[in-house]
């Protein structure tokens, strides 16, 4: 693509359009640059929700929104639905699927990945859930190996298929938990009558001691209750050693028998090839100054979860939450604005809006500063939370009228496998990472 | 699968979750009978909406329902998510990818495929439109299209990518050629500012001389005059020669270049595997006598698009309809438990209740009997028929709100490309036509 036109503005490319891709391109409306948004999807992933997309509840297309149609009254930005192969920091330019795009400032926000740390096997057979199409998988096996479980006359034989091992009891863990437990105990008896709700097993590993590792004693606390009570077995303080698609293998020598192992164990940045060793620091993340530029660059910057800005007081960086991103987004984009008036830019300044998970119906944790409250207010807390953070009104009507319709039922969600889930075509993950030259 | 429990009831087995099948599936609910439902999607398809899927006005699974979730309530009902892979008539067998299935009676109701005439090249390269795994490809197809229009710098370059030629001009293809025109007249300028609007094209194909040939001629003089208002461009009387993934022939040498055609200029019956060539009728269809019982046999069954029940009446059977396959679903439910009282069957009566076409907004076609409409009228009864015949009272809501939303903002549905569309895998149809024995 020549973006060689007329326009004498310096031009910003920002790749991805996640939570701090678009604040960033926000951030740069009406002022004098032309904005170019890359994105290998077409479309704006809530991912907060994507659990509820894996187990049926939500319809994939209610927590995305179109980019295109995000920033259609934003004159000065074009989107282009491609993905970068390279940055070629010599010339100022990034390489993609559709030709070479010349960039004035480059802000990377191309996020996070499922990290498997280097188990090859694990990562073959486990599933991620980070993207739309992921969590599509997760839902079309789930339902699948219930249809499958059906046909097992002996018991011994359906367990593999009814057994849903969870790696890692971060809030994507201790959601999907509570998600498949829900299905469990309202849904099974109903769909699937011919399963018994007591061979459904739902398993929530850490390598911890606590679920919920980053949030209050408290909240924690609540959530191992809320868990135990939903039927959740949790395996604390327990390693995995192995996943060969039929069994799970921990550390000391418990295993468990399953077609189902969901791994959200941990995260790694989603780094461009042309990113200089020297700059990547721990969970493959880009290292930044304060002011979220790129270390040893002058016109680079990394946001979101791909960034780590190490100081004294993040010694590990920020958590890879959404908040942090739209800040990061935020600050960046008025950054770029004063580096363009020639002012001073600002250092970036986290502020922690505090912690939210849910675990089920009027069941959630809030640790909001030091208002804490675990239950039915914390679950109205989250659910408003989530419903005004989604982006288009239609997709907040939708998404409240299936949360309506699932509390008053028991039984929300549609369930339909629309397209087979084969094994094979994991091989293709939706997210590569590439390592740094 | 073993079905040879203590159950002493006679087993019905129903091939097809469609209109025809889920109402003998119905029909048979707490009489002396064991039901098997099969299909190979776990979901029913309301099939009118599908063009509005391709479009990406509505979500896929907003106009599919869980099969399971429609017949928790049904204790002699069992389903089975899988596909016929042939019927063994002497053995009163169906043979199926989980294994055989015996059967007392057998309901065939797989419904119909595109026909592509024998031409495998158009069957290579046009996009079909029958089910919803083929509806989304539609789309995915349609919006990476847009996006590679914008990369070419010549308008001849981008011309290809932005012509629609739509072949059949039946109710499919008047619908989706009347949204793509509102894509054009309303979206296009919003979410492609590079494009032009006059550069996309769509043209209407169909060998016979008018529109919507089965309709009235007041209604398909109407929807004629509807889709030149929209800027639809009509090529009638005219024959597709051939089609090669860039520039499609038609009889008498014109011709036009373009990646995108939809084939929607006829249908054929989905036949298993094992039915004699001597039941195979025009169309692939199975003949039936006046209880839609197969020709030759005495306890298997055809109904809907798959079935051809010849008569002075309808030499040519009836038209592939919704209401026809509903229709002969419930005859064929109530004479099944009428047989088994040994009560003498019932011939199946068609009650014609009309037809509805819908071309754009405020614009449809209503023949209902000697009563005739068009416009604004008939597009309110075309939306209220269409609403009340969706299932499930939640996908009522929430195509409804989309409806509206599209219809305040001239700007609906969300148009993602959650998978990307690959022509190869284009190869493996969703729908397989086997030859009869």
């Amino acid at each position: 693509m020549s973006n060689t036109d007329s326009s004498k503005f310096p031009t910003v490319v920002i790749i991805g359009g996640g939570f701090g891709g678009i604040q960033v391109a926000k951030q740069l409306a009406d002022k004098p640059v032309e904005v170019i948004l890359i994105d290998k999807h077409n479309y704006h992933t809530f991912q907060p929700l994507l659990y509820q997309v894996a187990t049926g509840s939500l319809e994939s297309e209610s927590i995305a929104f179109s980019l295109r149609k995000n920033f259609e009254g934003q004159k000065n930005l074009r989107f282009r639905h491609t993905e970068v192969s390279r940055i070629d920091r010599e010339n100022n330019t990034v390489e993609t699927t559709i030709g070479p795009i010349k960039y004035d400032y480059l802000v990377i926000a191309t996020g996070s990945t499922t990290n498997f740390f280097g188990n090859k096997e694990i990562e073959h057979y486990a599933m991620p859930m980070k993207s739309i199409p992921e969590a599509l998988n997760l839902r079309y096996m789930v339902l699948q190996n219930l249809e499958e479980a059906i046909l097992r006359p002996s018991k011994e034989e359906r367990a593999a298929y009814l057994s849903f091992v969870l790696v890692g009891a971060g809030p994507t863990g201790v959601e999907l938990a509570g998600a498949l437990a829900e299905l469990r105990n309202h849904v099974l008896n109903k769909d699937y009558a011919e399963l018994s709700k007591d061979e459904m097993k739902v398993y929530l590993v850490d390598f911890l001691p606590k679920v919920l590792g980053p949030f209050s004693d408290e909240g924690s606390k609540a959530a191992d209750d809320f868990l135990h009570k939903m039927g959740v077995e949790l395996l604390l303080n327990v390693k995995v050693e192995s996943y060969d698609g039929n069994e799970i293998k921990f550390e000391g020598g418990k295993s468990i028998k399953t077609k189902n192992v969901i791994w959200s164990a941990g995260v790694q940045g989603v780094v461009p090839e042309g990113v200089s060793k020297d700059a990547i620091e721990r969970g493959n993340r880009i290292k930044v100054d304060t002011i979220c530029r790129m270390i040893g660059t002058e016109n680079i910057f990394a946001i979101g979860d791909v960034a780590a800005m190490i100081t004294d007081e993040t010694p590990k960086g920020h958590p890879g939450v959404a908040q942090v991103a739209i800040q990061m987004g935020e600050t960046t984009g008025k950054n770029i604005v004063r580096m363009l008036r020639a002012e001073q830019p600002l250092p970036f300044k986290y502020n922690d809006k505090g912690s939210l998970a849910t675990i089920g119906r009027n069941k959630a944790i809030a640790d909001i500063g030091k208002f804490k409250t675990q239950g039915f207010f914390a679950w109205l807390i989250w659910m408003f939370v989530h419903l005004i953070s989604l982006m288009g009104g239609r997709n907040r009507v939708i998404v409240f009228i299936n949360w309506v319709s699932s509390y008053i039922s028991y039984n929300g969600g549609s369930r339909l496998i629309i397209r087979n889930f084969k094994r094979e075509e994991l091989v293709q993950k939706d997210e590569q990472v590439s390592k740094p030259d």
